[in-house]
This record gives C-alpha cells, structure tokens and sequence, in this order.
C-alpha cells in the first residue's frame, strides 16, 4: 500500500466546529487530513458541541470574522487551494461571504483550468424542514452558478430546484433542471427515500429505494450538453441515527474524488469533467463514492457496536438500581441524562479507524449502478 | 499490526488554532487523533496563520470565550476527560482560565487517582526572550501545584524555577527544585542548549548537548521522596526551523504517554508515578518520548525533502527570470515572497506521513540514556 494515494491537495473547509464530538469541520477536517489533504480550516461557528445533545453553548462567526481570516491568508499568499468544501452557515450574510470567497479563489485560478474545485453542501434542512433562515435558500440558490459538485439530501433538492421529488422520475427532473439551469457539472444526494411503487419490472431500484433497511445515494456527472449521467448506491442502513455522516460523506468524498478525478486523468480539466462516452457508472464521482460507502460503512458499524455496548451498560445500571431500591431521581432528569448518554455513544468513532478510512475493504459490495427510470429505460440511454 | 496501540482516551485540547499550517491545536488535534484519542478542542486564538508569515489576522478568544465553551459541555456531561493538554495562551487572565478549568475537572475525578492528567506546556518564550506578557510568568509558577507533566523549553525551565541553568548540574538543580517545590511528578525539558564544557570524560554527556547538529531533551520522573530521575535522548537536528514542532512533541507524547503507561499497568495510579525501583531509562515517560522522537524524525526528514525541493525549485526560478530580464520587481516585495513561501515550505507535513506518526520506525535509534553529572556520578545513583 503505498503512503497516500490522495494526490497533494490543499483544501479550504468552511463548516461549524464543535468542541467534543464530530460534526462539520471537526468531523471533516480530520477525514481529509488522515487522507493525505492539508486542510485550512474557517469555522462558521464555534460551538460545545452539536445541538442533538439539545444544550449547546458557543459563538457564531460573523461575515466579518471570516472575511478577516480569508484576507489574512491573502496577506500570506495562502489563499490558494485545489479544493474548497463549504457546509452550515449561520446565517444567509455568511453563505452570501462563503460565495465570494468561493468566486475570488476561483477568478485567480481561471487561467488553470481543473485548478480549482468547489464542493457545496447546501445545508438547509431534512424530511421537510428547513433548519437555517428562510433568506439562506435563495442565496444557496444563487450559488449554484459558482459550484462544481453539490452534495444535497433529497429535501435539499426540492429546495433548490423547486420540485417536488415523488419518484426516480422526477428525481431525474430536479437533476436535470440543476445541471442545465445552473451549468453545475456534478450532483450527489446523499439520502434518498421515495414512497414504495407498484413497479411493473421487480429489478426497478425504486423498491430497494424504498426499503427502510438500506440508504440509497445518487449521483450524476453532466454531459458537455448538461444532460444527467445518473448512477446509485444503495448500502445497508444502520437502525441507529448518527450525526456528522454528511460532513463525514462530504470529507472523504473531496479526497477521494482528487483521487479518482487524478487516476482518470481530468485534473487539469475544467470542473474535472468526464468526456461524454463514459459511462455513469464509470464516471470518477461514482468510483469515488464507491470508497467513501466501504470506509464509512466500516467506520459506522464499528460505532453502532459501541453504542449498543452502551445500552447494554446502561441497562444493566438501570436493573441495578431497581434491584438496590434507588429510583428517587425524577424521570425527567433521568430521560435528559439518558439521552446526552446515548448521543455522546452516537459520536462516530472516526479517530479509532484510520485504518478504514485509509483503506477501505469490501469496496465490490458498494459497486455503483446504472438507475432505470420507471419506463425502463437507462439515463443516459446505454450507449 | 493492532489498529490502536493507545488506549480510549478522551483529551481537552486548550490553544491557538490557525486556518493554515500546522502550529497550536491544529497541529496537536490531528497528531493526537491519528493515534486514536478523542480530542475536544478549544482554541485560545483563531488566527489566519502562525506569526513566522510576519503578517497575521483573526481574534483572540476572552477568558469568557473559553468558559462558555467549558460550560456547555459541563451541560451536556461532556466535561469528562483522561489528559488535558494545555498550550499557548495570549493573556495571563485566559491562563488563570485554563488553571480553573484543570482544577474543576480534576476535583470531579479524585475520587479515582490517576483518572485525570494534565499536560502542562508553559508557553512563555525561547532562547532568552519572553513572548507573552510578563504578568504571564508568576501565573504559570502557581499553576505548577496542579500539573502532573510539564514540557517547558530550557528558557521556560529558568523562568519558572528561578535559576539559570549552564550546565547539568545547574540543570538537575533547577528541576529538582520543580519537583520538590511543587510536588510536580513530571518534567520533560524539549529543546536544550548547553554551552560546551571542558569535561574531564569523553562520556560526558554535554558534548553531546553542544553539538549543534544534535537536540537533547531531558526528563524526569519524581520518587516518591520527590528526587529526580533523569534520562535524556540526544537525536540529529535538521537545518531548518520548523514552526509547530513543540505541540507535535506534547501532541504526540499525550497519545504515547498513555500508551506506557497503560502497559506499566499505572493508569489507576496517582499521577501515573513509577514505583521507586524503575529506572530512569525504563520510566514510561522514557518509553514514550522514544516512540515520539521516532515518529518526529521521519515527518521532519521529509518536511526537510520538501522545503529542499521548494528552495531549489525557486533558485530555478529565480535564474531563469534573470535570464529573461525580468528583476524589475523591487528587492523588498521579492524577499517577502521568497520568506513567505519557505515559511509556507516549511510546515511539518504531518498529513502525508501518518504511517510515521502511527508506526514509528528506528525506535532503537532513540533509546534513552542516563544523564551523568559532570561530577560524573548518575541521577539517581544506579540502584
């Protein structure tokens, strides 16, 4: 195995930093640091700890705070970066500064095309709920104009191309609209979940979409004529909820996507785009999320036995307790207690498998997939 | 090979963080988690870059900052740790934070010896220059009583016992003055620079100390009767001043530290003290500092290999620009380019080493040694 097969790559990640736990860039700054990438982190808050403990304490940065740090690095002649991977902002005035930091880096780097690469997690909400202020969603809107690859969750992309996603259909409708409305080269929607249908072909992926037990990724490369390159993952799903896979996906993805896009060739390519005969599943975006789902899912159920370890403990506490006759405490402080226990057991216990993130095992079971649409047909039409 | 050699451990990481580069936290978090420990991080600045660029942005955090951030984990049962690392801080009052904070934690784990550790880096100044507010200096001294290990540099040794240190024996007097003082059970002195003596023996240990290719550190383990144990470990320096070197040492040496520790079975000891029969060379903290400077001498040989490439590269540059007739530039502007882009050349590659940082090699090239006196006689006279 050789010491890092992520090709040099300075990335700038702007993202929530938490004290304890893994969440935004605590989570990914180190997914990309122990995969060879030197990070440079800005933080857009700087919190205790993520707010699924339901207490949180800290600061939010301003525009201000981060156009002072972006300019010192100017100051430096270190403002420049290969990648730059943006995530939550407190506010639509901070992702209005993420987009002009995004630009600035960009416009000195036009002469070289490939040379600089951003990935945006638009962060608004899930299953419905748009968790940042309404304002943000325009702006994100805007943004997509300046954006290489975008990493949304299925409400996301509702947001962002106003559709409503009922199926694989309309799906690839909303991709569509993105890639040809806003010329954005690359998608990846992190966690899809459409309603069962009544397929007429039993290989239509929309049943195994639809099954509770596993977590189904899509994702597509545009052709030069902006039309969808669709492929899926679909991975078993763990029956426990963890916070900071997002950040975690979106990490590994910028790592291994330099791999992937350098291994192909197409570094030195605008957006690093696939020429148009390649196939979706052949594309580098697909190769690379291949790796991330093998190392995460590693990662992941390495933390799900930690966490039933916990119940187990506490359970066992609890039966304790019982037994000796101490049940005074009131039942709220005991859920609240139970609950920050368990949350703190959820965190994902990246630091304890290196070896995993570096070198992920089992990668043929998270092989990418050509999507068939509800007419049966591929997209695009095998060529 | 296992994939964690360090035990769980749950480390408060208290200092400076920089967007770019590797000095303060964002050097020791990613050391400390690449060896497996959870780090919860709070930054005491959250600066652009480390002030060897010349030019700097960002803030200061306030005593307030950092107590809030305290707090909210205190909220969420998140305020638990095995080992606090504390670092730089830009004010005596956010040192007295910092001390407050040990004490708490410290007070909520006596209970049970040995369960809290606090590494102590009394970052003050270097070679004869104080770098912080002289109001600084008696805060460090007080907190001395509650520091289990403190990593100082030979200058922060003087200004903490009060005694200048010329040779070893003024060096063995000044930290034994430390342990007997302040009941301290660990000392570990990281950069030492000795005048060369006359020594009568060619075994003395001082001609090794002057030898400018050469870097010695010294350490001491307490007896129960609060003497010291010394050893030192004298390894090759490279040519070139790397910034982040000392929180890359105490970053390390937390996760190695742990590790001996762990295998001296003295984890549920007080303050992991050593039974008066081990030597100094067998201590743990000898252990671990053997692994530490392993591990350092690799990232730092390929750091030199590429701040060497980076030189020679701009030399190319710089003559091929002379050929071409091209010197309008003003010599002002040029040097600063050239300093800040071998600053920038400089910093420790950690990232692309990660298998030196988890697996060092040529660990007996790093063994500790007995220190000998220049009256010739060990400390502590070999049992």
């Amino acid at each position: 195995m050789t010491e890092n097969e992520v090709p040099e790559t300075h990335v700038l990640a702007i993202a929530s930093h938490v004290t304890s736990g893994y969440v935004g860039n605590t989570m990914a700054t180190f997914c990309m640091q122990t995969l060879g990438c030197q990070v440079s982190a800005i933080h857009t808050v700087n919190y205790s700890n993520h707010v699924g403990y339901r207490r949180v304490r800290g600061r939010k940065s301003t525009p201000e705070d981060v156009e002072e740090l972006y300019k010192g690095l100017e100051d430096s002649d270190l403002a420049n970066w290969d990648v730059m991977l943006s995530g939550y902002c407190p506010s639509a005035a901070l992702v209005e500064q993420v987009g002009r930091i995004a630009r600035d880096v960009r416009s000195k780097s036009a002469v070289k095309p490939g040379s600089f690469f951003w990935i945006m997690d638009p962060v608004m909400g899930d299953n419905g709920r748009i968790y940042v202020a309404e304002d943000t969603v325009p702006v994100y809107r805007h943004l997509l104009y300046d954006a290489d690859l975008i990493l949304p969750n299925q409400f996301e992309v509702e947001l962002l191309s106003e559709l409503k996603i009922t199926d694989l259909n309309t799906m690839n409708q909303a991709i569509t609209k993105l890639h040809e409305t806003y010329r954005l080269p690359h998608i990846l929607i992190t966690s899809i979940r459409l309603p069962p249908t009544t397929a007429s072909t039993p290989t239509s992926s929309t049943e195994t979409v639809s099954n509770p037990a596993k977590l189904t990724i899509i994702g597509s490369t545009a052709t030069s004529a902006y039309t969808p390159r669709l492929f899926r993952i679909t991975v078993p799903a763990l029956p426990i909820y963890f916070s900071g896979t997002g950040d975690m996906f979106a990490a590994l993805l910028v790592a291994r996507l330099r791999q992937t896009a350098n291994e192909a060739g197409l570094l030195n390519t605008m957006s690093w785009q696939s020429p148009d005969e390649v196939e979706a599943t052949d594309l580098p975006l697909a190769k690379a999320a291949e790796k991330v789902l093998a190392s995460m899912h590693s990662v992941l159920q390495d933390t799900a036995d930690h966490y039933n370890s916990v119940v187990k403990q506490m359970d066992e506490e609890s039966k304790r307790e019982l037994n000796e006759g101490k049940g005074a405490k009131a039942e709220a402080d005991k859920d609240m207690q139970r609950h920050l226990r368990l949350t703190r057991a959820a965190e994902v216990r990246v630091v304890r498998n290196v070896s995993a993130l570096r070198h992920p095992e089992h990668t043929e079971q998270f092989r990418a997939q050509p999507v068939f649409l509800d007419d049966g047909t591929q997209t695009p039409p095998s060529v």
